[in-house]
């Protein structure tokens, strides 16, 4: 009897601790609506009132994640005997009840308020190509993102404890290796490229192609791909994003005439994101099981189907035609190698990370990385940062910036404060294709099937595999249930080596 | 010395409270953008997790409102000597303090439920046309209503206190005078109506029209008035509404092709509401003094814009021509008179509220009015409802409905547990008409100014006596303020009896 007594009131106190979680990811969620709707919606005169209404939501969340009630609630559950979902609950609310709770709420919200303020000026330094203008206002913020890593916790790197924001279980040491990795066998890489005769079909989106027929080919290969539309939505957004529940889940694109395959490939990739939130469990909507895993496994999503799918011949093979009746003039001669060449050129000069091919994308996260790593660590100064810079663009990318512009002032991350976050997409590219890999060794013919825009069987493996455990598995444990093995970049490696050195007839890479 | 310590004191009390109630507007606004999103913009699928949404802010903001420490500030504050806005900022919370405090807060959650599953009950009963369906529903919903009423103040009527959630301050019994007044006095005008031989143009829009070009049309309606498209945005909706703040006020309309004059008049009708909203004082966001008075004088903005604007000849002889350019065929031969009198036609035979004219509609809300009172009083049972109905249509619009769906099923509010709401629309019409006749006393030459498309004498009246002050005087107050006397339906009756005296060439009116 006192065994039964002992167990309803375990689970007494995880009722009441699954009713706060719940409350608290409501709370959330409903932030996401308010910014999906500033990004896509709010006429721009809203924002004094929308700035408040999401600072009060978040202030809220804060409250509820640090309360002693929940410090109470975690402490007991840690005692008791819970089931290994339960278990699993526990501890993703306790590891941000803890980071949280150890952050003096001043700090949080001077952070916030800083950042707010650099943004514009961040954007009148980048337009007036002036980094002596948002040097202030980084170091700043520097300084104060040191303090929140110190506050988490003192004993440890603090570029370690701010990268565990966007990815919390990986491990730095593994985004360094991972990083140094791509460094180290991507370089030659292009090299070799660039010293390549082959003759890639690269003019065949050159020109002008009308955004409104953009917008109908962004919903032909949305259906194609299965994108559930009473569960989504897509429209558009100066910088592309996914948002949302698994029960409403939507997509932003952006249509320029010149970039009609940047266009299409941002909705595949922004499809991928939202394919796993859709594949969330939807009866776990609210708890951590019904969450999805960090930026890595995220970044996966997206690239997985941007660049494995979206990127394939076998893909092309089935969409061409209908890009073409889109297009018939421009391209009703366009063959499937012709497009699948130029959606996989390695660009000679490119100085825009959001621009770069999928293969010296990693370069530009790379002198990020680097870069931020040594800010926050102390190691370099921000003065040191434009010329930092720019010694690594010449040095991986064999390109200099000739100016701070197009240089170390071209992304938004750090006036947001975001240091730790940018290793993150390239963790994803690299789990893509250990996942694809795992994917094509188990699902028979996968290559055929997209050829014939049969997607059912990798949206099932994926669902099965990753999506459906929303955050049970820490994502190392996630890595390893879905492919036997641990994180690893030898899929990645493997794959741009095997299809680059094709494409560009690299003996040595084939 | 003790004195100015006990004044710092008490603006110590008052900026915590201030923060407290920020906080809870923050919160409830969240709450409209999620309700805005969910009509306009959210796929259906996306249901489940956004009423988890909304009723999660709902509870937040219930505890805020509620709590010990707001209770104890208001006490506090009460004692202290305040100036006359922080006096009413107290006295606007306090109100909503103590009604929500004395409902336990499973009552509230138990109506919200019920109304909830109410909705399509009562969709499917008026689709099949079977009262009974929906019948124990209602009767659970005036139950449920009746104890709220009776945890609010037991020692009052029900109706009153229910009726005083959407206007606190006017009183039930002015309700019920103004009511039985335009009962008495509305009848017998559509009666005389009916008799005339006065033969008004009103097959001036018969036909299909463009929805497309009702939208451009809307959007120059929207212009021509003045709308302020950097805080505002207009979308489709299957019941048109308005909502936001005075940084973001949004509106919807419908289209259909054989309604395009309901559709003109509609956005003109959101376009009133967005226009009290966006002429709250910006400074005072996030509390009662930046937030619009209840529902009475809300509507009576509206009806402003639909009625004495939007129906009136002076509006047509300067939008006429912008009508006729975006339906050169539909319209073009057109006048003025013609577009005045299909706007002021009387229906014969009309049996829906929303499809009401301007006249007859108040014998709809009192209708309505009659039998939700008798309702909560427990006088009339819920099954002698659509005899009761159809009785009261007989005698007061002289048309008896053939069914229950076209009968006591075609509104919505009783399914959301919504009882005292009808009124405030009839409520809101006769301020209306106060405000309009006072505006008109006060901006020289108002009717010319109308017919030049020159509105800023009339928005600045408006903003000077209604929009400006929020909730700083109650709505009594704010009549007296705006108009030098008390609130009265004397300047309704007038107008509609010179309108349509004069329309329908009626001797004993004109």
């Amino acid at each position: 009897m006192a065994s039964e007594a002992a167990a309803d009131e375990a689970s007494d106190t995880y009722s009441k601790f699954l009713q706060h979680v719940q409350r608290l990811s409501n709370v959330k969620h409903a932030g996401m609506v308010l910014s999906w709707d500033q990004e896509v919606m709010m006429p721009e005169g809203g924002t004094p009132a929308r700035s408040k209404q999401r600072s009060a939501l978040s202030t809220v969340a804060h409250e509820m994640l640090t309360s002693d009630e929940m410090a109470e609630m975690l402490d007991e559950l840690e005692d008791e005997d819970l089931s290994d979902d339960r278990r699993a609950v526990v501890r993703e609310i306790r590891r941000k009840h803890d980071r949280q709770s150890n952050v003096p709420r001043e700090l949080v919200e001077e952070i916030s308020e800083v950042a707010s303020e650099a943004m514009p000026v961040w954007h009148e330094a980048k337009e007036e190509d002036d980094f002596s203008a948002f040097a202030p206002t980084l170091e700043k913020l520097v300084e104060l993102k040191r303090e929140y890593a110190e506050h988490v916790d003192p004993d440890r790197d603090p570029y370690e404890v701010l990268f565990e924001e966007y990815e919390p279980y990986l491990g730095v040491e593994t985004a360094e290796e991972v990083l140094q990795c791509l460094r180290d066998e991507l370089v030659p890489l292009v090299d070799a490229i660039r010293e390549s005769d082959a003759d890639l079909a690269t003019d065949t989106f050159d020109g002008e192609f009308d955004t409104d027929t953009q917008e109908d080919l962004a919903r032909d290969v949305l259906d194609e791909l299965g994108y559930d539309w009473d569960h989504g939505r897509l429209d558009t957004a100066p910088h592309p994003f996914s948002s949302g529940n698994q029960f409403d889940a939507r997509v932003t694109t952006r249509f320029s005439p010149d970039e009609p395959l940047g266009a299409l490939m941002a909705t595949v990739h922004e499809f991928g994101h939202a394919t796993y939130t859709l594949g969330l469990p939807r009866e776990e909507y609210g708890t951590p099981l019904g969450e999805s895993r960090d930026m890595t496994v995220h970044e996966s999503q997206s690239r997985l189907w941007e660049n494995h799918v979206g990127r394939s011949k076998a893909f092309w093979e089935r969409f061409l035609p209908t890009v073409k009746e889109r297009f018939p003039e421009k391209l009703g001669d366009a063959s499937v190698d012709d497009v699948y060449e130029a959606a996989s050129e390695v660009y000679e000069d490119n100085l825009v990370r959001v621009e770069a091919d999928e293969l010296t994308y990693h370069m530009h996260i790379v002198v990020r990385f680097e870069i931020e790593r040594d800010l926050i660590r102390g190691d370099i100064e921000v003065e040191d940062v434009p010329e930092l810079w720019n010694d690594k663009y010449e040095e991986y990318l064999g390109v200099r910036p000739d100016s701070d512009a197009e240089g170390c002032l071209q992304d938004i991350h750090w006036s947001h404060g975001d240091f730790g976050y940018f290793p993150t997409y390239s963790l994803g590219s690299v789990l893509a294709a250990q996942l694809f890999a795992n994917a094509e060794d188990d699902v028979e013919n996968l290559d055929e099937k997209i050829a014939a825009g049969d997607f059912d069987d990798l949206h099932d493996w994926l669902t099965e595999n990753v999506h459906r455990h929303g955050c049970q598995y820490t994502t190392d444990e996630l890595v390893r249930q879905a492919t036997g093995e641990d994180y690893t970049a030898d899929y990645f490696l493997d794959y741009v080596k095997s299809k680059y050195g094709e494409l560009y007839e690299l003996d040595d890479y084939q």
